[in-house]
């Protein structure tokens, strides 16, 4: 229990791994009194009531919104649009509406007009994941200890932003505000990217020949695993999230590609010492995240 | 201790990770009686004796061989030649020379032609290892339950092969032969490509602007920090991996660059199936390695 003054009534659109996280949260917590559930999943749903997600769920996401305080969007972003078209006539006057969406300009663009005025609209991106999904998926801890970056549009209401950082803290987030385009510049990088190229490089090695493949999954255990693992993580999210961060994914990615062909050139012309350069620049790296204990 | 019949005298030439790992499984499980250690740094050949990884150590490699059963040559692939070169003269006929080299065809290359008749190379790569370098870097389960692939060239003597894999066996290890052009070919894809990758993509996050830099740091725990990990490992070895398996590794960035650019594309138009496509056939080779109790 924290001191956080509990929401009377929230609903929470999408009961996958966030969206289950953050009812346990708000049930273990106290942060709210009655918890809603709505998704477009009869499985998601029957399951959510099951466990003990909430008191209510529901297909009919306009039903879901009523009457709630505060309203948490955590569906794939490419759902956004139609989640707001769905409950934006539904919403109480006065509640928040907050998302969990990995990337932030789309977010705005998708969900942002379908807010009427006199609702609060607070974009959040608690980055937290694991490789698991669905309602089963959600546990207390998921947001403990890990970064809640909010981006709140210019002249956001005080109150609300407030409100929806208190709610993170209490779930044990470490809260920043950003801007919206500088959040899917440094997300393009520290996670987009990532995932791009796990999902890339565990492709490949798809395309080997049968034998080969068999070979790469025995001896897996010597780098390769550690992609394989980044690349199990949720395919329609994901898709979702290279779509709509394209701006900044395809940038890093050309980046990555160049540096790519950079070091490709130098092991093909034997180049040592631009080989060892190339390696202790990146050794840098993880040394000053270990200063900033993030490793 | 097991019923490995203890070798009366082995030398280690090179005692880093795998070197000073290799000296505490022979002490620790019996199998050897005497440990000599071969290193060219002195600051390694004393921390060795203060740590007790053996009973003598010099930087003089023929000294350090002479008399022994079995050699065991852990140095980074660049220094192979060398070493055969300052060891072959000393070696006792009848002794087995074998290694712990990262790629097998460049091993059998330049240590190969060092090896008098009458002496035997059983040419080996204990895939293990983890990012710590040095003498103290070593610890005995560290080839526990780890493959350790021999690639004995045609016509090797069945009794010298049959000794290191039970030497291996006793260290923990599970065994397994191939043909040194296969080995190189399987490990570029498990292996030396996901270090390529992991050195290029954390050293294209230290060319942004410092600010971006120092966020990317920050922010690191949502993929990023996965790469880094990888990352970390010792410069000369990896610098020497790349440059001696450069036709199996070139190939598999080749096939990697073009995967890369089919997935830029699909992103810069949209073409959200193909997307989806592309990470659903990356999730099938992490469901593979879970049946193969591999992850």
């Amino acid at each position: 229990m924290t001191d956080f003054q509990a929401f009377e009534q929230i609903t929470i659109i999408g009961i996958g791994l966030q969206g289950a996280s953050i009812a346990i949260n708000a049930r273990e917590r106290g942060l709210a009194r009655r918890i809603h559930i709505g998704d477009i999943s009869k499985a998601h749903c029957d399951r959510a009531l099951e466990i003990g997600l909430g008191q209510m769920a529901t297909q009919d996401l306009a039903a879901a919104v009523e009457g709630s305080d505060a309203v948490f969007v955590a569906v794939p972003l490419g759902a956004m649009a139609a989640v707001g078209e769905a409950i934006g006539p539904a919403l109480k006057p006065g509640a928040i509406v907050t998302d969990t969406g990995s990337t932030k300009q789309s977010v705005i663009r998708d969900l942002g007009p379908s807010i009427p005025s006199g609702v609060h609209f607070v974009p959040a991106h608690p980055i937290a994941g694991t490789e698991y999904s669905g309602p089963d998926a959600g546990f207390l801890k998921l947001f403990e200890d890990r970064w809640c970056i909010l981006t709140p549009p210019p002249g956001a209401n005080v109150a609300a932003v407030q409100r929806i950082r208190a709610f993170w803290e209490a779930c044990g987030s470490l809260l920043e505000e950003m801007e919206p385009r500088h959040h899917d510049q440094v997300l393009a990088i520290t996670s987009h990217l990532p995932h791009l190229i796990a999902f890339t490089i565990v492709g490949t090695a798809t395309d080997l020949e049968a034998q080969l493949t068999q070979e790469v999954i025995k001896f897996s255990a010597s780098g390769f695993r550690d992609f394989t693992r980044i690349a199990a993580s949720d395919p329609v999210m994901w898709r979702d999230v290279f779509l709509n961060n394209k701006e900044a994914l395809l940038e890093s990615a050309a980046r990555l590609s160049e540096d790519l062909a950079r070091l490709q050139r130098a092991i093909r012309w034997g180049e040592g010492e631009e080989i060892e350069a190339l390696i202790n620049r990146a050794r840098g790296i993880r040394r000053a995240l270990i200063e900033a204990k993030q490793a």
